[in-house]
Parts: structure tokens; C-alpha cells; sequence
């Protein structure tokens, strides 16, 4: 008797070994970059002396917002016996989070230890804090900074999207800029999700959804890239760094419409402008024009642990009237969300959750095959190998 | 990029790795302590011919009852190929097991392989047998030795709560004792639960409860120490072991009321007579004078494994006549098990199972910060790491 | 104090420790034996165009079916990301299987890499493909040869129950056999399933089967072995190799109707056909007049991994005409599935789930108590550990 075998043939000339040593820490980055800012979740879910709990890249993170509207961070394990303080919200006094099983009370500025409600005397007061997170609360989203306890946080910008100055993109620091969205934990690493987002080789699983029948939107089943740099690298100094698409450049790529060996032909062409597709470190998708022109969609693939992320899908509009913003309320409510975010996004959700397991179970970044059309993604996990700041890393000390 | 780092900042005041030398056994007690008696279930569910499977510290045990109404508690895994004999009772004559795949049939005194139904000229027959584990059926309650199989076991009162006499406590020795109670399978260590039952320090959890305010029971916030031994520790020679907390001496404790700090205060104040608490080897909480005074609730946290426990809840009292039992049963239905067992007590579980994570995955034993209210938690870590009799250990010789 | 202990007293008379040295191969085959031939599942799952995914011994395989008819089967993971083919079933043109991700799409026949939807003009098309594995479709089963890839695979007959000729056992070479079934994912190592099917010592667990009661069929409690190889090894140069019990020969067998020691008798008599049970390699049992006098009932037990199988059960039947293909079907719905298929084994699964743990957890094949009931699973193991052409190995990567 012998023993068995691999299932595949595996000819070198896609697979990602050969390529894979271009962007090595990329491969590393299991538990997410450490060092960047993060949404932690939307404004309107914080309460004044709401408390929520979050997970970035292993870090248990409880949001609060003050009597005065500001919103703090601090660590989400009580120091006694580490419950979570978000289990169960208790702010009894302004700007301080107790938690709820033995009263240990925080500072939400200092996260320092300023009382214990049932012990008011202890000598523990005022020796002991948990830490906490710089946070900023930017266009309906809370911005958490999470990584290295002494590492200096550079500005929130350097980790938003870029300002698109050739369109009418609405950007994060857009005084009009307004934006409603959703966030799901889902199962699969961050970067099967980030890179599912770019990725202009995966449309034919939306070729058939509703929106894009609805709309006769015209979907390639491929873009071809007419030059090795098509997919532009953009490294701002202080500020973004990302991959962006250039799908508006007829000189940069041609669209697939059809493939002469199987039967299948992409449908509509009544919607004519484009839509553009780019990515952000550290985790960021922003696709102009969709799902219509002037709209921008942004998503956040934030990592919870190795094989969860929490997915932001967000619609962002600018308005400047109160008739404008109930306009995109409605649109929102009654299109953007039940056709865009939910049916049409479902299926990307379906998708990176099916490549979970080969990726998880049969060590996926070094057994891929990939193809001309995977030159989006590799641009973009060189340019993320580039510029991540640091490694988030488990934090579990079990052996489970 | 460098790698990541802690999420919280730990001054060493009242951190346990001090203390925690002063209980190392105790520490290492993931899945209780061997050679005790620990409750299996109640009377009541045993009935003649039946078999009943528990697990406790990693011993799966079969509860059976005879003819005679005699228990008798054997291994719960048949020789053959290690099915519970309990997964379906058969028990076809008077002092036998038979296991329901292959009829191996054990003698329930002697755990004796007494036939094998469709075998019954086996070689085997007579040749090996199950190990038994010493029982007692008392006050509602089957009580198991389990541990080591050549441990001899001390009398049961040894491990039951001791025998008050400066109060009309009933004990399970009582003849006059009337118990009810309940049995549930939990998350969390055995020895979360035990130290949240005694904890003074974990009174917010109830101070909303609706018993509590129904009763317009005081409940403080905390219960300060006046003494370092507030916390009396009990060491009776061949009795029981345990700790005390005299809420009922002045001297000794002095509630809290209040807390400046934050805008909360104790409720309630009608009912006046203190409840007592202590904690017992190996894993048993006596409540006096609870949930109103002359009612003692006992609770057993039995374990199941390193991760999960049993969590017996039982009211005991003393009856003499049969409208006294029958005003008891009346009480118990509509009383203290709706608003005591189940609606105060799950705010106890709630507590115990969000405990769990921290000390599982983070190593919790080496990661506390304690303050003064854990005098009493700490009292009762020493006594059991003195007078735990052994380790169970995990049984499983698998990897998973 | 110190460590604890075992919970059985295992004399050694009848611990497989001494016996499995003889079938030693077997104890290491947790999932399965390779290089053999298995059913991935029912002919009229497969439509044309249409693709199923399976998993045997951890190989995950697509089964298609072309425009011919023909079915073929290739690796069910996609080279580029690893999806699964059947996980949104995609064929676009004939004989093609076309991943629903990015649109590789794969030859049925050779595997190959014939294009890529979006991107016509891949580099990679041509170069690379996935495996392929043997099948044949017959007698309403697909079967496929599963292990090496470079291992040449026997006929199919080779692990195919024997053709019998003493009797009108309906054989799949039989060009009038006519079948029907069901198949259903169960937790549990195959060998436990295999074993208990062809047990003489189970039969406990059928004793009061419907089924059994309402034909008043006679099942002894045990079948008592008068020689040492009353069960019958079978090994056909060639052809099937397998185990027998010969039921039929009274000579070699005794029926156990009663017990002495504990109150319960056999019931029933009226049926006095005898059933015949045979264990062929790879793990296909088969029931010679089982459930009913000329009807046999196949089953087999396919790992899918060390944990779990795919459990076919099978009735056959001979039919030349339309009414008696008609009657078949008649009596599969209404008395042979819902009281064989399902009641009546509906208690073997719970057996064999029940016994996992046991050999999971606490390493059964050298944990067990042999009875001289066993008999007839020793010779089972020990044919197997003989004929078995290799073992399938876990494909997992990961360290989960």
C-alpha cells in the first residue's frame, strides 16, 4: 500500500509562487495591517452614553459618545476579569464607562480606573487604565486607529481614499458629502474580500443579477488590460496609497463583451458612463459612478480575526438641501440598499466566503493559478505589501 | 513593519500574578477537583430501571436505580466499543446495566460483565467489568465519589456545606429537610461560577433584579472588608471546608450604599435580615436566609470539563407536615424559581459565561486585576487549593 | 495531591490490542482505503449540463454529464482560487464545466483549461487543467476510482459485490436489476458503519423495529459462530474480495432466541427465509433477502473524511416488465424506504454515531473489549487490511 496524492496538475506558469515573493508581507497579513485607521461602525449606532463593541484585527474596542457629542474608544475588556464592557452599556456619569458586572468604572478620555462602584475607597482607584484608541467621527462613520499603543497615528486622511479631482466623486472630507450604509460580519480573511472588490475578472458572477438587468447597465464579462501598468499605482505622499482602475481610459483597457467558445454574450448598453473601480490601504474599495453616475460606493473589508471580516457597504451622495438629502434617503431605502448592497453585493459575499476554505485549508496563497486578468490584484497586494504599517497578530493565548 | 501588542496596560497593584502564587493548585483545577463528592442529579429523575448519563470532571457516569430502590452509579461506557449505556436505558433484570448495541449487560453493584444478551456462552462473561463510583441518595439529591478508582472515599458530609447552628439553616442531614431545585448545562469553568456565587463585589449584576425590587430587599452595592479575615475561613477535621462571608457581624463588613462618584445608589430597605454566603469544597455555595429569610439556597457547581459545568440551583427548607411540604411546592412553582432561580440567577450566568472567554483565551488566571472586594474570592482560592483532594484530568487521547 | 485515572478496568481477554495486530493497515485507514472504485451518487441527480460535487477520502470531484449522456468526473476545485465547480453549476457549451467565479472553463473529458469567459485570449488557457477520475454509470449508480492519479484502475468489478449464483441476488451486472435509494452525510467513521452493518452482534438494537414486528420475522438476539471461520473469506482472483456470514448454513451457525440471565426473547417466526450478509471492499455491504424473500439491499460507506461518511442504501430488484418495474417502484415508497431505509436504519445510524466519540476521543481500535461475537468484524478487518490498494490521507494544509 501507498500513500495518496494532490488533487490538481498544476502547470507553474500562473501560480502565484513565482509571483508571490513580489508582495511576501502581503501573504503574512493574515490578521489585517496594524497601525491604520479603521471604521469601527456608523455614527448613528453610538448613543450619548451608548456603548458598542467592536473587533479590529483581534482588538476588542468599546465606542462611546459623551454628553457632549464626542466620541471616545477605549479598550473592551475590563482589566478584572476581562468581560466585555459593551456586554452590557452602563455610563452612570458623563464621560466614563462602567462596567457592569463588578462596577470597575473607566475615564473614556484616559481610560483610567476613577471609581469602583461598590468600592469606592480601593486602593485600586486611580493606579491602574485600560488604553485607549484615537477615534474620529467623519461623515456617518466613527474612525478608530488601532495597532501599536506607541505608535504615532498620522492623519486619518492618509487612510481614506483618495480626492478624485477629474470627477464629481464624493469624498470623506466634503462638507456635503452625506452617506447611509450597512455593516455584516462575515466569514472569510479580509483580503478575498478586498480583492474580490477590484477584481475585474469576477463579473460574471454578477452578469445575470437584477440591478444590472434592471438598469440594462452595460457589464463586461472581462476588461482586458492593453499594458503591463494599466491598473495605476497611486502613492500620495502623507496621503493615500492605493491601485485604482482606470476603466475610463480606452488607451488602458477594452472591455470583454463576448467569448467565442462558450455561448454566453454580455447584456445591456443603455448606461454609458463608466464606472471606476480602486482600492486603499488599508482596506478600502471606492467605485465611482455606481450604481449610477454621480453615486459613489465605498466598502471596508475590516478584519475581525484570520477568517472574519466586518464588511461596510456604504452609498455616498452630496447634497446641499434638505429635499436633496430625503431624496437620497428614499433612493437609498428603496434602491440603492435592496438591490445594490443587498442582491447585487450578495453575490460577492457568496463568492469570498466560497474561496474561504481553499485559502484557510489548502494554503491558497501559495496554490493559485492565476491568470493575465489577475494583473488588478496583484498590483494591488504590492502596493498593500508596500505600505502596511505593521502586522495585527492573534491575540488568544489558549492552544485551542 | 514590526509586530503588534497588547491591548491593555497593567499596573501591577492588584494584578493576581502576586497573589496567585498563594493558590497555585487551585490555578491549575481547570477541570475540578478528583476525589469528592459531587451532586448528579436529582432524586427524582432516576426512576427504577432507569438510567441516567452524567459527566462530571471528565468521568461519564450511569445513575441507575434498583428494584429496591437502591442507586447505583457505574461507568457510562460500555467495554465493548464505548458507547454510553445511558444514550438508551435498558435494563432488563432486577441490578443490571445492559447496553443497548450489543447487549453487554453489567451487575450495577459491581459493575461485573454479567452477560452478553445474544452471547451467552461468551468466553468473555465474568472475565472483566465497568468501574463503579460509591453513591448516596440524600434530600433529593444522588451524590457520586468521584475520582481516582483506589481513593477511598471520606465520609459525604465532608463535602457538604457544614452544619450551622446559630441559625435555623436546614441541612441536607436534617430528616426534616424539603428540597426542589434544577439542573442546567452551562459554558463557562466551574470555578467562574463558584467564585461569582460568593463575590460581594458582584452586586450591580442584581441591584435592577426584579426579586429585588419586588421584595424592596436591600441590596448594597458592595460589601467593604473591616478586617483582612473578614472572610472567616472553616476547617472542620474530617467536616467540611469552606469560607464565610458574616454579612450578619457589624464588625466585620460594612455595606456600601452609595458611590459619589457616579449617580447611583443601593435600593430598597424593608426587609432587614442579611443573607449570608459561603462557599464550599468542593464546589457548593450556601445562601442563607435566601431569597427571604429562612429559605437557604444551595448551588453546586459540578464540572462537566475544563469549559463547562452543571449549575445545580436548589431551595431548601424544613416541613414536618404535609401542608407545610405542599405550601413549600406552592412557593417554589410560583415564587423562587421564576423570579429566583431563573429571573435573578441568569443575570449570574449571563456573568459567568462572559467570564469564560478572558480566562480561556487570554489566560485569565495570570491576567486579573483584583482590588479589595476580592478578599473573599481570593479566601476562597487558598482554602480550595488546601483542601482539594486531587486534579481530574482530561480523558481524551485524541488531538483535536 | 495527585493525578487521576482511567474510567474502565480493562482485563485483557477480548482487548483488540492483541488481535489488531493482524489487521494493523486497517486501524491506520481513518479515511479510507485509495485506488478503489466508489459510488458518488444516484444517475438521475446528474442532469445534462448539470454538475454535482462529492467529496470521497477527501477528494472533492465534479460529476457532469454531457449532451451525449456520458458522465465524467474532474477535481470539483477550481486551479485559479480554489472554488468549488458545483458550488453554482455553469456549462456553457458541451462538455465543458465553466467555474461561476472568474469563468475558467474546464474540459469534461481531459480536465484541460479550454478558456477563460472574460479573458479569450489568456495566456493560460491551454497549459494547465484539473485532474480527471474514471467513472462509469451503471445501474443507476455513478460510480468513480478515486485514490492516485497515476494508479491504473481495475474494472470496476473488482469492487462490486460477488455475482452470487446459489441464489437470485440482483447484481449490477444483472442487465434487469432495477434500484432506487437515498444517500445522507452522517458523522462517523466508515469503518464504524461498515462494521455495524455486517455485526451478527447488533441485532439489540432492531429488536422491537417496526418493521421487524410487523412481518412477525423471526430476529434472533445473536447468530453464535460453531467454527472458527464460520464467517467465510472471499477472494475472487481478479473479481470482489469480501467477507460472508453464511446464515444459510446451519452447520456454520446458530440462532440465539433467548437469554437465561436477563428477561427478553426473540420474536417472531413466521418469515423463515434467512438473510445473508456480506462486506466487500472498498466498504459495500450486502443483504441477500433482506428486507422481504428475493429483494437485496445494498449499502455502502463512503468516507468523505475521518469523521463522517456518505451512506448509500440501496434496494434492488430484478424487472423485465414495465409492471413489475412499476410494482418496484410501489413498494420502495411505501414499505421498503420509509420502514427499511428509514426506520429500520435510522437505528443503525444512531448506533454508529454513538460509537464515534468513543473512537475519536479515546482511540477505540486500541480501546476496545472483543466478544467472541466478533468474529465476523475480525474477518472483516483483517480482509481489508489484505486487499486494501492504499489509504486516502487528509488534504488539509491548515493546522486547525
Amino acid at each position: 500500500m501507498t500513500g495518496s496524492e494532490s488533487t490538481t496538475t498544476n502547470t507553474a506558469i500562473g501560480n502565484s509562487a513565482r509571483v508571490a515573493r513580489q508582495y511576501g508581507p502581503y501573504v503574512q497579513a493574515d490578521w489585517g495591517f496594524a497601525n491604520h485607521w479603521y471604521p469601527a461602525c456608523f455614527s448613528d449606532e453610538v448613543e450619548v452614553n451608548g456603548v458598542v463593541g467592536v473587533t479590529i484585527g483581534g482588538h476588542d474596542i468599546a465606542i462611546t459618545r459623551d454628553e457632549d457629542g464626542q466620541v471616545h474608544a477605549i479598550a473592551d475588556r475590563c482589566l478584572h476579569r476581562g468581560v466585555k464592557l459593551s456586554a452590557k452599556p452602563m455610563c452612570f456619569a458623563n464621560k466614563t464607562v462602567t462596567c457592569w458586572y463588578h462596577g470597575y468604572t473607566y475615564n473614556a478620555e484616559s481610560g483610567n480606573l476613577d471609581t469602583i462602584v461598590g468600592s469606592p475607597d480601593d486602593k485600586l482607584i486611580g493606579t491602574v487604565g485600560v488604553r485607549t484608541y484615537p477615534s474620529e467621527d467623519l461623515a456617518g462613520l466613527i474612525f478608530v486607529f488601532v495597532g501599536e499603543e506607541d505608535y504615532t497615528p498620522p492623519p486619518l486622511d492618509s487612510d481614506l481614499p483618495m480626492l478624485v479631482t477629474d470627477k464629481k466623486t464624493p469624498h470623506f472630507r466634503n462638507p456635503n458629502i452625506i452617506t447611509k450604509g450597512m455593516r455584516r460580519k462575515l466569514y472569510g480573511n479580509w483580503r478575498l474580500a478586498a480583492e474580490n472588490g477590484l477584481d475585474p475578472g469576477h463579473l460574471l458572477v454578477h452578469w445575470d443579477n437584477k440591478i444590472v438587468v434592471a438598469l440594462d447597465r452595460a457589464m463586461p464579462l472581462g476588461m482586458k488590460a492593453l499594458k503591463d501598468d494599466a491598473t495605476e499605482s497611486i502613492d500620495i505622499e502623507d496621503g493615500p496609497k492605493g491601485v485604482m482602475n482606470r476603466y475610463d481610459l480606452p488607451e488602458n483597457y477594452q472591455p470583454v463583451f463576448e467569448n467565442p467558445m462558450v455561448d454566453i454574450k454580455a447584456r445591456g448598453g443603455t448606461m454609458y458612463e463608466p464606472f471606476r473601480v480602486s482600492c486603499w490601504l488599508p482596506a478600502t474599495l471606492m467605485v465611482e459612478n455606481w450604481p449610477i453616475p454621480g453615486i459613489t460606493q465605498y466598502e471596508f473589508y475590516v478584519p475581525i480575526d484570520d477568517h472574519h471580516h466586518m464588511y461596510f457597504e456604504v452609498i455616498a451622495d452630496t447634497a446641499t438641501t434638505e429635499a436633496e438629502r430625503k431624496e437620497f434617503d428614499f433612493k437609498y431605502e428603496n434602491f440603492y440598499k435592496p438591490l445594490g448592497l443587498l442582491d447585487f453585493n450578495n453575490n460577492d459575499v457568496f463568492a469570498r466566503e466560497a474561496t474561504e476554505e481553499h485559502y484557510q485549508r489548502f494554503d491558497g496563497w501559495n496554490n493559485e493559478v492565476l491568470s493575465d486578468m489577475d494583473y488588478s490584484v496583484v498590483a494591488w497586494r504590492k502596493q498593500a505589501a508596500t505600505h502596511g504599517r505593521g502586522f495585527f497578530q492573534s491575540p488568544y493565548l489558549d492552544e485551542d
